[in-house]
């Protein structure tokens, strides 16, 4: 596993500051909120992903970024397979409490295209285009 | 209402390229996708909403944020009330073509509760706290 790009400090919170986290998060029908993720230096927005109230809690508990993966209906670990995982700087709680941003430190690539980030297509001269180069080979990411 | 804080160059696409972007873009059960917005120039990252196909074309057409508002169930333009609007500058497509970021230009304030973004809310000494000022009264965007 890559080590982080720097060594901001890991964020990990109690069960009581946890509890307080949840309380304010507005889960939707599916008990999902979306969370955004910043590289919390650069400002670049990495990816978009969903948590369940388990993945904000062990999140928060271990200040490693954990999702819920809606294709395989389990808790996605970011990294635990591609080795690119995602440490919390800052978990914030936006006015409804139904979104969250995430400031991380990314170790390699958030994109499993193996892209730095995910948002890589934008029109350019009327054509979609992708606008950001393929820095590592997702067949060794996920050893295909 | 308030100029834009830079001059960046609008994005204003043409039907042919707004058909493109709506292609590679993938609605929901809802016929939704989220939607990040992101200051271009800071990197801060401003809100997250939701648009329709109508609030995506009409956006890349105009150049002026819409968004779908899903308490109204209507077109949402961004600071059509609130005098607080959001100018296109690149509107970015992820790689399962189911979130968006959109970079604008945010004159004023990008949330309801005055303040300049809606993530205010995070962990500080185990407290859920609010992180960010309130800068324009909302009763004074609302004419409440």
């Amino acid at each position: 596993m890559s080590a982080p790009s720097t060594s901001a400090p890991v964020a990990v919170s109690s069960e009581m500051a946890i509890a307080q986290a949840l309380a304010a998060i507005v889960f939707d029908a599916n008990g999902l909120v979306p969370c955004v993720a910043q590289q919390h230096d650069s400002g670049e927005v990495l990816m978009m992903a969903w948590m369940n109230r388990d993945a904000v809690s062990e999140t928060l508990r271990t200040g490693k970024l954990c999702y819920w993966s809606r294709s395989r209906q389990a808790l996605w670990r970011k990294g635990e397979t591609s080795g690119h995982g995602q440490t919390l700087v800052d978990l914030r709680i936006d006015c409804d409490g139904d979104t969250l941003l995430a400031l991380v430190d990314q170790a390699g690539v958030a994109c499993h295209t193996g892209r730095h980030n995910c948002f890589f297509r934008a029109l350019r001269d009327e054509q979609l285009t992708e606008i950001a180069p393929v820095l590592v080979d997702p067949r060794q990411m996920y050893g295909a």
